[in-house]
């Protein structure tokens, strides 16, 4: 399959294309608003992959080259673009393309950080409903810190939650999923649970700060 | 400290006695509707510790008289009830008593279980409403699977969250958690994370439900 992974040059989507390059053999696109910059970002992840023995081409960029080129379009972008980017991708979504939301949206206050979802009740169900008729929208990968994502060095030994009501679409997206060492998934149902999932990002936030802990992730046992 | 498990007879307070019981020095006892069904379970409890080599006295009281005992009550009795025996319990609360909420509200339809907190914004916030205005109430131990909690066959080797607005009595419900073989603690911080911390519960018996898996805990790392 080839993923394109809109927003890869940025913090979670520069983890999710490395680790995707490095332990699968899906192909990786990356999508930016500037498509110098996915340029430049895919190299620097190729070289990257080349000092560890691993030989990828990554290709990169404009959010609607990489969106028409991914079979599984992965949505790692700021929230306060992810409509605009919906829309500027819309005509390039083929009607078996998976959208993967990952953004959770939340605030931040003295208390910690909390959920703020959109009205739709959360971000893949604002998705969902913006893209396409035909596009199928699954969420993962919402809970996975950034920094741990990006260091190869390190053994991920983490879950991650996979949810939509295309259970097709759910089960190609946790067999992506588990190709990546140590990324383990487990289903959260259909998007009737996208609020739950999407707000454990924050509470995994907030136990960071409460606990002065750095890349705080989730196992499920 | 004297630890009373209110609801000490049902699941996850069954749980909870045997713990606390079985790997602290602290002396548990445990408070029913039914004064004696709770000698009766306190009384099973101990047999159970003692068949393990461990001699602890249990004892077992009405509501308001394990309540009385307590240094620290926990609340562990069903949702439906709870108000009422708050009521039946304050007159015995001292003002340095720690009341403990250990209560998820919650519903479920066909896609999994729901978080359905009261008005207050949680259970946790409705219990501190509701005791005495001297009386000190902290979060712990929502997310935790009763059955793998009464089998102390098993080794717990996960994780529970303890907030509230007391730093001293967060501190020491943490200290004791900490006492229980296999139980990390992380703390949530204040009230205003209890609805984040309750809404784990329902989560994580969904991924139960939709992955065929009994007993999920988390564990966060």
């Amino acid at each position: 399959m080839r993923i394109a992974i809109l927003g890869g040059t940025g913090d979670i989507g520069e983890g999710l294309s490395l680790r995707v390059a490095y332990h699968t053999n899906h192909e990786v696109v990356i999508g930016a608003a500037d498509p110098e910059r996915a340029r430049s970002k895919a190299e620097e992840y190729a070289v990257e992959l080349a000092s560890r023995g691993v030989d990828r081409k990554i290709n990169g960029f404009v959010h609607e080259m990489a969106a028409d080129r991914g079979d599984v379009v992965v949505l790692a972008v700021p929230t306060a673009e992810l409509g605009d980017i919906i829309d500027s991708i819309a005509p390039r979504l083929d009607a078996d393309t998976i959208v993967v939301s990952t953004i959770v949206r939340m605030e931040r206050d003295e208390t910690g950080w909390h959920y703020n979802p959109p009205p739709q009740g959360s971000v893949a169900e604002f998705v969902a409903e913006r893209v396409p008729g035909q596009t199928t929208v699954v969420g993962a990968f919402h809970n996975l810190s950034a920094d741990r994502l990006a260091n190869l060095d390190v053994s991920l030994d983490v879950d991650t939650l996979v949810f939509g009501d295309d259970t097709d679409a759910v089960r190609n997206v946790r067999s992506l999923v588990q190709d990546v060492d140590g990324l383990g998934t487990l289903t959260a149902g259909g998007m009737a649970n996208a609020a739950a999932v999407e707000s454990l990002t924050p509470l995994l936030l907030t136990l960071g700060l409460q606990n002065d802990l750095h890349d705080l992730s989730v196992k499920f046992e």
